[in-house]
């Protein structure tokens, strides 16, 4: 879990989600919310897309109804794979939630 | 590839993604643009998410920039492992491609 933002008063947060069981990045983001975050970007990219929907599911779904979805947005990100060889895609996620 | 709606003039298509190679429902796209499709959702449930995300992203990026993401929207289908089992939740993404 990440303070994002030079402005601490923004109050808020991103939660990157990564290969961790989907509960460990629920608690994040219940955390996050109720520590008087308005609003929790969940991101991913690659295989931890799939995770990425299942958290914001079941934030919303099974802990804090009230939260609604701001934004998706998708995009790209190029790795460098190794030096001097050519760089993969992978795609993103951003997930906005705010309170 | 699924035509939807009762409304053979609405011109909306549907491109369900699976296990196939992220390039075949590229050309699904693709194709249903050309045929004249002002309206593309490519949608995906479980571990196919992230792909299409990727089918989405190598549209837009390497065939047709001028096509736009109208709406994004996730969600949770219940299927039912067994007879008489606890239904088990997959989350959802449906990609609304417009040109």
């Amino acid at each position: 879990m990440w303070k994002l933002g030079v402005n601490p008063m923004s109050e808020s947060y991103a939660v990157l989600i990564g290969r961790k069981p989907v509960m460990n990045y629920v608690l994040a983001c219940i955390t996050s919310f109720h520590g008087g975050a308005k609003e929790v970007s969940v991101k991913a990219r690659g295989r931890a897309i799939a995770r990425a929907i299942d958290v914001v599911e079941v934030v919303r779904g099974r802990f804090l109804p009230d939260v609604k979805i701001a934004r998706i947005g998708i995009g790209t990100d190029q790795i460098p794979i190794r030096e001097g060889s050519q760089a993969s895609n992978v795609s993103t996620i951003e997930i906005v939630l705010q309170r």
